[in-house]
């Protein structure tokens, strides 16, 4: 199998990279840069919010009705993930995480899912182990130069404005859901 | 009457869009990458805030200075929507609405207003049912393709940097008001 | 003398300008949209931040420190504002302003302070009076059309973005001050 | 030694800068407008938070493991900067400095380490007695012109989306230690 690192991810979508996102069974996601806009916005007692994005919401939640598991594997560590993770029924939620790939693993081993069916989403190096070893290596078109170069698939827009909802529309498209996602928001088309 | 699916919105402004306008009696909006920049903002517990656009806020307020009626038809639930539309002197807000298609046709009948004289401008998927039913179908520029694809009209601005206010200008204009609306604010030029 | 509203915002900076410019001895602002980026953050309970400009604010200090006067004239209502007023040592906020003319009229009287030796700076409508009224009207680059026009001075950069900081540099540099105000910040250049 | 004066920041990066970078031990940053975006984010009770990059931390987090030091200097004072300092293990923070070339004086006697093995990093006029005592002057792309004709580098990044990040890669790089740096994070490419 061709590595992550040899992959360009200015090419155009090649057939190896649709045939691993129509594998995908399991996405997990780096938080910070990658869930959101890499902001972090500390108020006087710690860290006060993050941004995330209502498109990359909505992405998620299709994946989730498509059967796609979903889960969160990140180094930082807060409450305010658990409650976006809750809003979007993402009930695997791993923080404080230092061996992201070891994560990844175990998600995939509990799930009964192989690792080549899982596609981690990251933007910076703490996130390459877990990219280099699943099956879709996936990154927000401003993640760092060396996690671009190890992504299989790249969105074409940033972290924490719809790099998320690129990925659902991409990993949709590749397992010939999208059309029937897309549908039932236009049942009532008719006038 | 052409579907709306078949207008193309990056089209110069056509005759049909802007008699579509000039009818327009009632602006409903979803909230979330329309009204705001579609950043969830959360906090420890919960939703923090929401960043909405002082222009679209003067925009609203001219709207409705005109006679036109505003509505919030939103997905989600929260305060913050209920103290911003307060503020906007708007009185009808309907959150936690899966159906918008639905809320639409409710508020249109409860105000005595043809569908057709209805505006509804959202930005995402869930938006469609109801841009497809009303009379003219607005998006903020940064919407989901097949909701730009879905407008008669698409603001210049993105969603909660002025896309709102676009609106208006555009509405006002469409109904021989603009000038009119703009006067009281020059009525001291003479120096 | 040439109405505001005949000068062309995009032309380079002519003599006229820089003559305005030069008397000044007042500059009134307006908040939302021109000391910040137009952004409303609603919380919970109400209005919960406004964004200021660290750069803006050094103008601002700069500007004081050369002897201008400085006010706030805004048509919101929020104690944010007396807050950033206070950290940058402007006395003169009057909030829930309707007339910002009026409101510029009575600054300039109080202070002993002619009209046209007074700056207004704003991005919308309300506040095109005081702009048609004072001796020069200032904008940020992403101000409403028809305040650009209105206009003798645009900004290069966008409103709560460094927007007033081209403007204390555009009237230091008017009136022969640049260069004695940067000069402290470079007392220490030997090495 | 060529005064920072006369360097131009837009020239491709001289041997001079990388001699300069070669031998740096201490990093000492401003903070508004370095380490964040520039956004002052007031609330009802004065300072509601600061933004942050989470990829400016990791910079950081590879220079204090590269052996760099670090240090903050800073004009305003903030608990929100001790935060972010203690999460990225930055022990000296020096908030409330009218005078940083004098801060940076000290630093460098208390650590035994010469004025030509500091950098410091700054945005804005306040910075540049520091910046031209320095070893190495940076300055995040979006600095004010002044400071940018001042510095030695220049990021490719703006304040709080990168610029210290590009900072420490541009260091790592310049000690012959950016390999060695990114190499725990490729420790586990094999499959």
């Amino acid at each position: 199998m061709k590595p992550a690192d040899e992959s360009n991810a200015t090419d155009t979508i090649t057939t190896d990279v649709i045939r691993r996102a129509a594998r995908i069974r399991l996405v997990a996601m780096d938080v910070d840069g990658t869930l959101t806009n890499g902001r972090i916005v500390i108020g006087e007692k710690g860290e006060l919010a993050k941004h995330f994005s209502v498109r990359d919401g909505l992405g998620l939640t299709l994946l989730r009705r498509a059967g796609i598991e979903l889960a969160i594997v990140t180094g930082r560590e807060s409450t305010i993930v658990k409650r976006r993770a809750a809003e979007l029924g993402i009930k695997r939620v791993h923080q404080n995480v230092a061996d992201k790939r070891g994560a990844l693993e175990q998600l995939c081993e509990s799930l009964g899912i192989g690792l080549n069916e899982s596609a981690f989403v990251g933007d910076d190096w703490p996130d390459l182990p877990a990219m280099l070893a699943c099956g879709l290596a996936a990154a927000p078109v401003d993640a760092e130069p060396e996690v671009l170069t190890a992504a299989h698939w790249v969105s074409t827009r940033p972290a924490g404005a719809g790099a998320i909802r690129d990925l659902a529309n991409f990993l949709l498209r590749a397992q010939g859901r999208f059309d029937g996602s897309l549908a039932p928001f236009r049942a009532t088309t008719a006038r």
